[in-house]
């Protein structure tokens, strides 16, 4: 079983929140917009057939086709041993997933606030009105939230207690991002955050993950991506 | 069985989603924060125990607590008969909630481009540009998606065919909150809409909506709301 990730082949986006549990699982996939011509294979699926996407990523699995890259976890967690057997488990899981979703969505607001499709440099002074408020609430509130959970959590480390699921890789994609991008927010603020930072320590040293975060598939941060590492959006004194 | 659906009382908001699917399945709730001292019930159980929520809405069913709009709906589709009962239409539906979501925090953000701390008026010069890219392409973006899942879909003239699902219920509230915003848009988009316009008179002639829409639980659309009536953000002539 071949899994096909259909996402833009030159960012880690959206597509690297899926990219992560299939590289933790081991699980076989194509990048497809990563191969030869990709992008146009892309372009065609996107908006074909019953279930178009309204935008990547997406995931073909056989006869199906998924969108919404929650939704995908959704549908791979129990394929890939990544969310609770139980169905209460499973929506709870969903749930901070799309809470991260909304963090994430957030964060490329931060640099985008008049218009996605507008350059950075078009609303720069938007953009540092913005973060003012992301670095000084928004990413403090998002994290203690995690924090908390794990505080409440089961024994164990992760966010439901013993098991991993994906929404530990997410996390930890998050403060990934949140590190470069805002790199003198994420100093001042992880000293409180100390569970969190620990799911983010614990997901690295996955050996699948591990040796994913080395290879040439997981790309780089980077100013045309989601998190974007602006300084004037993260000045040294906040 | 009672329900306890917790938002803030005095907005339709995100909760109106939730709301939409509990009236329309004629299910017994009680609006929390509606209630005597409701506001500080749930501020209480927002932060409460294993499970706590981001934000507003979250539902309490028994011993549950379920938070995020989708996935309230992702658990009360089901038991409500407005969800397909194959694992592959329910997450078809989310897929397509999702979308709505995404679509609502753009409608919202179209108000509030700098922060969701700050007033509008703070904000005024930054969201007149935000809102042109919203209502000349996002808009007419989204809704098409729909249009085109339509044309798409088994006969039957809903989302997914001939049952009416959550999805539906969500699509007519966005087209309601849409119009109410950015009437000069909609008037001139609509014709290219039939079949999502075909969905919102469908759910809004369904004896339980209609009665909801009349009855006083419905709170009209205002400018304090995610959905706003701002007339520079949707001139005559856009």
């Amino acid at each position: 079983m071949t899994y096909e990730l259909h996402y833009w082949p030159t960012i880690q986006g959206r597509g690297e929140f899926v990219r992560l549990a299939l590289e933790d699982a081991g699980a076989t996939y194509v990048d497809v917009a990563r191969q030869d011509d990709g992008e146009n294979v892309l372009m065609d699926r996107l908006h074909a057939g019953p279930h178009p996407s309204f935008a990547p990523p997406f995931l073909v699995d056989g006869e199906r086709v998924i969108g919404q890259t929650a939704n995908i976890l959704l549908h791979l967690g129990p394929k890939l041993g990544l969310s609770p057997s139980d169905e209460a488990g499973r929506l709870w899981v969903n749930q901070m997933q799309l809470t991260i979703a909304d963090l994430v969505a957030e964060a490329h607001d931060v640099h985008h606030p008049v218009g996605m499709g507008l350059y950075y440099e078009d609303q720069k002074s938007e953009a540092a009105r913005r973060a003012v408020e992301f670095r000084e609430q928004r990413i403090g509130k998002f994290l203690s939230w995690f924090e908390t959970i794990l505080s409440r959590a089961p024994e164990g480390g992760w966010l439901t207690g013993a098991a991993m699921t994906y929404a530990d890789l997410s996390l930890f994609q998050a403060v990934e991002g949140l590190r470069y991008a805002f790199p003198h927010t994420m100093k001042r603020l992880e000293p409180r955050l100390e569970r969190v930072v620990a799911v983010r320590d614990a997901v690295a040293v996955r050996p699948r993950i591990q040796a994913y975060l080395a290879s040439p598939r997981r790309l780089a941060f980077s100013t045309d991506d989601i998190f974007r590492d602006y300084p004037e959006l993260d000045p040294v004194k906040g």
